[in-house]
């Protein structure tokens, strides 16, 4: 008897045999856990957390009882809290029924690749906030004042900053920290109002994080506000993942699970506050130095991570709780660095159009530009694009869905050790040379590569190369006619494509691209091509004139693979540029200069946001968008290539 | 065998044989614990915490150990946290070695009479924080603003506010309660500058409490904000003095020990959410329903309530954090009303005179009095003067000691039912009339009284008599050769006056006063006469024209007492007024009226601050003020009284 078995965050599902551990399960699934101790129950590293009630999403319902009950060994190496929130070891539990799984970061084999950003972009550094130092005359029996007044009046004169007021959380230590300093300390102050900090003595370094919250994928940097030096860049998957892959199946998840929007915000306050003290502990520091962080997400996002009422935001007229930019205390949110720490949230443009387009305008200012016709489109869960220039600018958002990040590909991982990320077919031979994270060379067939899967650059790639080589026709279906055999019938009987055979990889068996995996892309793609062309058509222009390319991995795109696929309409190749996660680099422009807030205020209200899905001819456009550039198409800068392809 | 036991907060002590029960124990002393089922070990009312450590100020060092061990029957009717947390059964406890212990409210016997402020105050109606009711249009798809805009612009429009913010917990519900309400709800504004609530619907009540924390008692109002009507009174003692019975020694044990300032804080707030939750019971509402609290301490009580680091305020020069008035949110001090509600504090002046002096003056506004010399005292464990008027206003703060409040007096005792408020003797007989608290008539030997002990007001009219019936002498001394059978040696040989035969009495034993209950009674009434004579001589003045007595139980002392007892200088009898709490009603008026807030500011920093303790001939005064009045003293009003004084 087999038991459907769905792993989180990765999304790898299955039937397994009733009576398979969960590490067993996981290897066939292809999911990576961490189990240095070989399933010899003594290590306790393979802790995993099982999500009990129906998900619709899976159609599963997951319960406790579908596992074999708790043993003496997970008793000895699990908490009673962790026992307490479903906790397990994936070596010592037997599959009963079916159940969801969420693989915590922590339980997870491969390290984050941290991509480095595309562009290089020169930030003023003029943080909201700065350290102040000042020396106070000694408190005496004739000099009444109190310890604020006097701190107060040393900032007046010292710095001109008047009318500060204190943090509850500053003052309370206030008076050590000033004796400890012998009336020498330095005040973190923000926005030129508000002391957030005092530390004795004279302290250069001011710290803070900017965020961006993916619906997937969670990009991190910590920078040193003083200097504006970025010092870590960290990542991880969105721990949200395991209440619902995409913005809509989280907000139900909130409105039909009791305390479901608590969990929400708690999943992805627990990955911030994890995030903050992995990234302060790599360069010696702790969460408590850091005194700010700037957020940007999408607009679903942002209410699930401040845990405002998502509800309406999932249906007409789709309004949200606050568009307005504004500031939290880090304690409030429950997020674990300076009590006393700032967090600023970037506005909301509109509908689903939230920060984190916002934060991709502000870093790339399209608004500054004056007369070309300028492409932005940034590339996650949830598409933002952007078009216009400083005349006028549209933006839209549309439902890319995870593939193009990996998630619901068959063999999609992140961007990690062991990921494909770029693919060449040989258009005669049909044989396959490949690149993997980590390791510098190309590999083809014989040569132990050790993949583990497919990332989003390898999963544009891939789709452009076996488009290229004929292997898909037009509208994506698999030609199952050709002479090798990579191409056969998986699963079910549907066609697949191997690129990796079981020889060569590092999961032992075959890395496949299927025809389910090539649907997904075309999904994605269609969707951002409509929504690009929709808003030409808005605009009244028929010729794009530079195109950008955003988004958590996209410096590592191929922009020649994605034209050909037909992510976006035709534009002179030379002017495509891929610039890594624009939106993370808004979040730090937010940090690293105060103007930029006034800068991403005024953009969102100025930005016009046009529905592209509720236009009348949207669904026969999307349609027509799903099929591959043909020849004869309007895609001039790559007619070179499409004329190439053979035709059989 | 016998061990020291210490009862607090009332401060009760003595030797108890070992083996006794913590209950036989509390009868001995005179301590009241509640036991309806007459320790029989089935109600579990007799709960009492056992306090570990070293604690100076009694010389004692008290230790779980000292105890019988835990037993079946406290295991069952104690909470598990409740056995962590030291409490025992006081009937299923057997005393082995020194000890001390704290009643907690909820297990004494007597029920706080709330007393009534002796003056009609007039309060402007002017709240800081007010509802509003507004309607919005409907969110449609034309009509793209978030929530927070909308009503942000129905503000606006229907009364005028601009540039509102709002607090981050009231804006995670706002979706719901616009929808709730139809798009018709109630905000509530504070400082008609930050949104602190929404309901649905049209709300027109909105509640808060005005906080009078003294050393030794608390004193809370709560009102209805929207009319100024006072809803409830209530008061406690407060359950810091666990931790120290002066504000010196609850500094000292902050500094000594291990979170012994956390200590301090979560006792006293833990008190502010009880007095919360019994007073909004009473009216049928919840603590969440207050949204507002003012609140006035004296200086040391304000960075202990606060948990401001307060170790420098008990070493010169004195200095506090801050002495500016401030507002921090409730959830930041962890008091349970709701959660976005203001806690405003009044401002301190300097030194040890704090808020609740600002507090008196607001009330009594002397600065507000042409040429008049007005004479404020605020009596309590700490004492303030105020002496001035519009022209020039000094004060200063004199350490009392808790005996006016009924504290360290034998048979002193709370303003509560079955307390002694009202002594006269008659200078010929020494017989004693008395009232009690919760009835009408005076009571004289031989009639069943029931009478406990003797509150504040209480023991002012007992020293009053005694010294007019000549049974103590100028220099306090009780007169050992009268004729009467209430005059005996008590402990240790030393005098003391029967007030009550134990037959008349509720408690089964004479009721006293003794020599040092006089004493004690001496040094405070030096302390407030010193203190006004060293004002007296700074603003060059020899007479006082209007005397105003002030204290949380201000309106029963009996105005002519206080000054036979020589409290204050001489004063036109007329003229001389007891007003009750001031300092609370100064607390209220801060709530109903925002414009006292500015009043408090301006007058705090215009009063000017007296260190009488530290003038050259200080003690000098102090030993000369210890004597009671005498007939060739300086005290015309009062002459055909201390003329008529016995000479034996």
């Amino acid at each position: 008897m087999e038991h459907n078995v769905i792993f989180q965050p990765s999304g790898r599902r299955g039937k397994v045999a009733e009576g398979k551990t969960l590490l067993e399960a996981s290897y066939e699934l292809g999911v990576e856990i961490e189990a240095p101790c070989g399933a010899h129950k003594v290590c306790g590293k393979c802790k995993i957390k099982i999500e009990t009630g129906f998900f619709e999403k899976f159609n599963i319902d997951s319960r406790i009882e579908h596992l074999s009950p708790i043993n003496e060994e997970e008793k000895n190496l699990l908490k009673p809290e962790e026992i307490a929130d479903n906790y397990r070891l994936a070596c010592a539990t037997e599959i009963k029924g079916d159940i969801l799984i969420f693989v915590p970061e922590e339980s997870r084999k491969a390290d984050q690749v941290v991509l480095d950003t595309g562009k290089e972009r020169v930030f003023t550094l003029d943080p909201a906030v700065k350290n102040y130092y000042v020396e106070m005359p000694k408190a005496t029996l004739d000099d009444h004042r109190d310890d604020l007044r006097r701190l107060q009046d040393a900032l007046k004169e010292q710095f001109g900053l008047d009318n500060l007021y204190m943090d509850y959380f500053v003052l309370r230590e206030l008076p050590n920290k000033i004796r400890e300093g012998d009336w020498k300390v330095t005040a973190t102050v923000l926005y030129d109002r508000e002391i957030i900090d005092v530390r004795p003595g004279f302290v250069q370094k001011c710290y803070g994080i900017g965020i961006d919250v993916g619906t997937t994928t969670v990009a991190a940097y910590l920078c040193d506000m003083s200097t504006g030096q970025m010092l870590v860049k960290d990542g991880m998957m969105n721990p949200q993942v395991r209440y619902g892959e995409d913005v809509l199946s989280r907000i139900t998840y909130a409105m039909m699970n009791k305390e479901g929007r608590d969990k929400l915000h708690d999943a992805i306050i627990e990955g911030i506050n994890t995030l903050a003290s992995r990234m302060t502990e790599k360069v010696g520091l702790t969460p408590t130095d850091v005194v700010e962080i700037t957020l940007v997400f999408n607009t679903a996002m942002h209410h699930c991570l401040l845990n405002l009422e998502p509800k309406f935001m999932g249906r007409s007229p789709f309004a949200p709780a606050i568009s307005a930019p504004f500031d939290v205390k880090a304690r409030d949110l429950g997020i674990n660095i300076s009590r006393s720490a700032n967090i600023h949230v970037l506005p909301v443009e509109a509908g689903f159009v939230g920060p984190d387009n916002v934060s991709v305008l502000i870093a790339e200012e399209p608004y500054k530009q004056d007369e070309e016709m300028r492409l932005l489109i940034d590339i996650g869960t949830n598409g933002e694009i952007d078009l216009g220039n400083r005349n006028k600018l549209l933006s839209t958002s549309c439902a890319t869905g995870p593939a193009l990040e990996g998630a619901q590909i068959k063999f999609g991982m992140r961007a990690a050790p062991g990921a494909i990320e770029g693919i060449k077919i040989d258009p005669e031979t049909l044989e396959v040379t490949y690149k993997v994270i980590g390791d510098e060379k190309w590999h083809s067939r014989g040569g132990k590569s050790g993949a583990k899967g497919i990332c989003g650059s390898g999963i544009i790639d891939m789709v452009a190369e076996v488009f290229k080589a004929g292997i898909i026709n037009k509208s994506g279906k698999v030609n199952m006619n050709l002479n090798t055999e990579r191409i056969r019938r998986g699963e079910s009987g549907k066609a697949e494509f191997v690129l990796v055979f079981a020889d060569d990889s590092g999961i032992g068996k075959d890395i496949t691209v299927t025809q389910g995996d090539i649907r997904a892309v075309q999904l994605a793609k269609a969707a951002l091509y409509v929504g690009t062309k929709m808003l030409m058509r808005h605009l009244g222009v028929d010729k794009i004139d530079r195109v950008t390319l955003a988004g958590a991995f996209g410096s590592y795109i191929n922009k020649e693979s994605a034209m050909v696929i037909g992510m976006f309409p035709d534009c002179d190749l030379d002017r495509v540029a891929a610039v890594g996660n624009a939106a993370g680099d808004g979040a730090q422009a937010a940090l690293l200069d105060k103007n930029k807030r006034i800068e991403a205020r005024d953009v969102a209200a100025g930005v016009e946001f046009v529905e592209t899905a509720v236009e009348p001819d949207f669904q026969e456009r999307f349609a027509e968008a799903m099929a591959f550039p043909h020849s004869k198409d309007p895609f001039p800068s790559i007619k070179h290539i499409l004329d190439k392809i053979p035709q059989r």
